[in-house]
């Protein structure tokens, strides 16, 4: 069990604490597109996350999608725990990007931690600042910056997380992303593809002019 | 001195942490208008509203606003402190609405205190939930639903809060509020007074048809 060393503050937790939380931990394996947490659905639970991708998103009453924040290797995610926090009023949904091993930490072994912790509500402090920060990031992107903007920022992080200039990626999963329609993304592609900036084919987008997608993105 | 009063978790302090709150406190007066804290600028403290209204505000680099959240009676402002939260990596301007009374509670005192007492650092997850749940609606508002909503919102909104269907407001600060620009605000308030739904004068929003409002609001 190497759960001790991926829990940022497990030094600052008493032993009585670590052995509550390693007795009720349940280890997961997920597929790529497995949804963890729906949103109205019960309290999941924290999830720790030990190799794999995921994102979390909100949806409109028409199903559209928009990620507001993405978790990789060692996140831990606590809105799929948000019974935990009576002011917590929204909802996210959590899907796996990619096959994911995780730790689910049961809501109220966590809570009933935090509530004689000061260094565990300290930790869950930071780890709501920290999406609260993605959030207002997102916001200032979808107030101030325009599609074209979005869209190069999405795929230079894309890029960068995948590690490759090619990306498999569909036109419905970037507009999903960036809360928009894939029509709209195709649009966009197509005009980037004129400018001799990506390539597109069937499921892929590959980047030819990573400076130019910057320059948009900067601009 | 009544800030024990107005301080939620203040029986949950021991005497220690009581004295040291007590002894650094700041009470302010404010003028309608006043900036209080500036994204920017020094780590102002925690705001502790007495009486009044404090609006939260993001700015883009062309300087244009959007409102946030709201301050009212009781209500505590953290991220004018954001020097205390490591993770807060973002920026608000805070502005009186109303002339305010308000305590400002120095950073390090406060995070002094929740370093030490699990029921301050829960607090201050609450209160980082509730704002955050403030922010989550508002992303909401601007990704799904169209200006004539949010405007017909906003009015209503400011109705409630004012006790009257007699709005002192021009159409600059109902832009700023909604991250929008004059004109388009204009243009949506002249559409909503052909409708016989509000009443235009310099500076004044009448509200004549408040079903008529929530109807938009709902659609």
């Amino acid at each position: 069990m190497d759960f001790p060393h991926y829990f940022p503050i497990w030094n600052k937790l008493n032993s009585n604490q670590q052995n509550r939380l390693l007795g009720s931990l349940i280890p997961k394996k997920v597929k790529k597109g497995t949804i963890i947490h729906n949103g109205s659905a019960d309290c999941t639970g924290l999830l720790l996350v030990k190799s794999g991708q995921l994102r979390a998103y909100i949806l409109s009453d028409e199903g559209r999608e928009i990620t507001i924040y993405r978790l990789f290797d060692r996140d831990m995610c606590l809105f799929s725990a948000s019974c935990m926090i009576r002011s917590i009023q929204f909802e996210v949904t959590i899907e796996a990007e990619k096959d994911t091993d995780l730790w689910i930490i049961p809501a109220d072994i966590y809570q009933g931690i935090t509530a004689e912790s000061a260094p565990a509500a300290n930790y869950t402090s930071e780890l709501m600042a920290t999406r609260f920060s993605d959030v207002m990031w997102l916001m200032e992107q979808i107030m101030w910056k325009s599609l074209d903007k979005r869209v190069a920022a999405f795929l230079l992080e894309e890029a960068s997380i995948e590690g490759t200039d090619e990306l498999k990626i569909t036109h419905e999963i970037i507009a999903n992303h960036l809360g928009s329609h894939r029509e709209v993304i195709t649009r966009m592609l197509r005009y980037f593809q004129n400018e001799g900036i990506v390539r597109l084919s069937r499921g892929t987008v590959i980047i030819l002019e990573k400076a130019k997608l910057e320059q948009i993105q900067d601009a």
